[in-house]
């Protein structure tokens, strides 16, 4: 290599997009404190600092409650490989990417997936879930995706949990796009196995995956009679270096595990109803702004740390977008399957959804449209959210 | 939670150990660069300029070469995984800790493993080989610790990528230990698939394992009649994340690729053997000075970069390891397996590889030995160290 890469300088950058969220520079220089080992006292300290504040977040008292020392579809890779094994059948719920991703995983390591399936953007209702434990009365776990990243789409959980238990079934949820931007209640909910990743409304850089598992899940952990498929992710050692025995196992990501405590910190600083009403009010007011610009959410029950729309007729998705990016310095996220070319994902996450961002996306995005010469009532989208926030709750 | 912890404040500590290894401030600044998103123009980038510098520093032309989204030990099940499949021989060379992972990483995987054991701290030689080649012929790969972190053992590698080779076998070597602080010649060594660590001779915090794969192991794994067990690992999606595709697999962890990047930049701004002649040079310092305060080594060859040491005679571990840190902030690495008790490591990798650290750690043991009444000569160790860096190479 005979000329060597300049000196590293990222653009400025406003992340809109499904994950990462902007990170604030406190979390930001909590990330870069000197690092020390992964056996030090200190840290040691550190990890159950962290351990008790993702409890508070997942709102559980789960024991077995931690990091895994990877991003987010690592914390999927973990419950899965851990929760299962080879022969076991387990009903997965697809209504988007993540779904369809969770089989695919559960698949390789030879569990008998059975697949339920909803249009992308929908979501399930008790009624096609106890059917699907009719069908399959052997599934020893379902899997669901609270916060479906692909589609926005936001699932409500109340009775899933008694279901699969009254079927003698484990509740696995993807909670990715949703812990600390909208209510997560492990243990009201009767969630056995729940993971998520730092990058989304955490406003954390990517790098870790909390994840958290009830004594339900404990118990069929502890009942295998094959051991984990994945060294790395086998919780039945990772838990001995989080917990009192404090074994060696990995040498685990310690800047990161610095920048995910200040980041679980400044949430409960803030206090998580609070923050989800924050998250309330951002969606709110954008989606008060996109459609009175005429614009379309996809998904039957949105989330409000990501909005899927979308993409108006006539709109040249790709040129838009770099319309964003470069005028703007906004990332914002195109669709995925299906909805690529035809959807954008705004995503208001964490330290992203801002009053500020939501004024500053709508008047990029009536550049872009302004651009493309696509018609539309200028100034109706900003004045829309402006009522919003002007509103009084 | 009623208190919140405190702001976070990790000690001061010179990282002595058998990593991670002490961080240059230049690398915790490029960590903390603004996060961008992972799909961002700008990051394609960096992964590119990562990719181009990892091959620099692995010695080989590859193409296939990146670096894995999490710790070292996952460059280690990568690698297994992708390479092997349920069914497939292997023969694992056992001469410490990590042997012992590699095998027990690929039994899970239904991989059938035929161990190639050696005395703790003793190396392979290639008699001893390739009679293990004319046990099991049907190995399809033989994987081998070149820096083996338990014992300090350092693998001498000639003729063993020509015996796998002619043999219908693929070379995988662990390189955790020794990248980038002793010479690794992917290429010239006919090493097919290796993995190596941030936090060790890279100096980087831990968090990335990078991994490259010769153009026989693409040939192995496009043969692949399964998937990969692991969704999280599989190079042949990962590979279009990294690839001109760009295709969207998992979100990277951001900031630790700004790090990567400043590491391996610093690194060959030094130059590959610059920096192993620093490492040697530290290495034969610290040796002269230990021999002659009458501590042995323990390995056969031992690494530059991490001596294992014998703890002499009527010393505490524990209690001269506290002191150690907590007296001079010094973290060493306490003894493994057979080895634990009976042994110190002490890390020179990277950053933490300079004559300060050579004399203060002299300094320190000699502090903890008058502490715990154990007879030695005074200044005798310093001195051999000093002479050492006296000399003219």
């Amino acid at each position: 290599m005979s000329v060597l890469p300049a000196p590293l300088n990222p653009p400025d950058r406003v992340l809109l997009g499904p994950g990462p969220s902007d990170v604030s520079s406190r979390i930001l220089r909590a990330l870069s404190a000197p690092t020390i080992g992964h056996l030090d006292p200190h840290y040691l300290e550190l990890m159950d600092e962290v351990r008790s504040m993702l409890r508070e977040v997942f709102r559980t008292e789960n024991e077995l409650t931690l990091a895994v020392s990877a991003t987010g579809m690592a914390g999927m890779e973990c419950i899965i490989s851990n929760l299962l094994e080879c022969g076991d059948e387990m009903i997965v719920c697809i209504n988007g990417v993540f779904g369809g991703r969770m089989a695919d995983m559960a698949s390789r390591q030879g569990i008998v997936v059975h697949k339920l399936e909803a249009e992308w953007g929908r979501v399930f209702d008790l009624a096609q879930i106890e059917e699907a434990f009719k069908r399959h009365p052997g599934a020893k776990a379902i899997g669901i995706v609270h916060a479906e990243t692909s589609t926005g789409a936001h699932q409500p959980m109340d009775g899933i949990g008694e279901l699969a238990h009254r079927n003698g079934s484990l509740l696995i949820v993807d909670a990715v796009t949703s812990l600390g931007g909208v209510d997560v209640r492990i243990d009201d909910w009767g969630v056995d196995a729940c993971y998520s990743a730092t990058q989304k409304c955490l406003s954390c850089p990517p790098g870790l995956a909390p994840v958290t598992f009830s004594k339900r899940a404990e118990e069929k952990m502890a009942g295998r009679t094959s051991k984990c498929v994945s060294w790395y992710l086998d919780v039945s050692m990772v838990r001995d270096y989080w917990g009192s025995a404090r074994s060696y196992h990995h040498t685990a990501p310690i800047n990161m595990t610095y920048a995910l405590r200040e980041a679980l910190l400044i949430i409960l600083e803030e206090g998580l109803d609070v923050r989800f009403a924050r998250h309330e009010r951002n969606h709110r007011a954008l989606r008060a702004g996109l459609e009175a610009m005429g614009v379309s959410y996809i998904p039957q029950h949105s989330l409000t740390t990501l909005n899927c729309i979308g993409i108006p007729d006539g709109v040249d998705d790709v040129v838009a977008r770099k319309h964003l990016l470069e005028q703007y310095g906004i990332e914002i996220g195109s669709g995925l399957g299906p909805f690529k070319g035809r959807a954008w994902r705004i995503g208001l996450m964490g330290e992203s959804s801002s009053e500020r961002n939501v004024m500053l996306v709508l008047s990029a995005l009536e550049s872009a449209l302004t651009r493309q010469n696509v018609s539309f009532k200028e100034g109706v989208g900003p004045a829309a959210a402006q009522a919003v926030y002007g509103s009084r709750d």
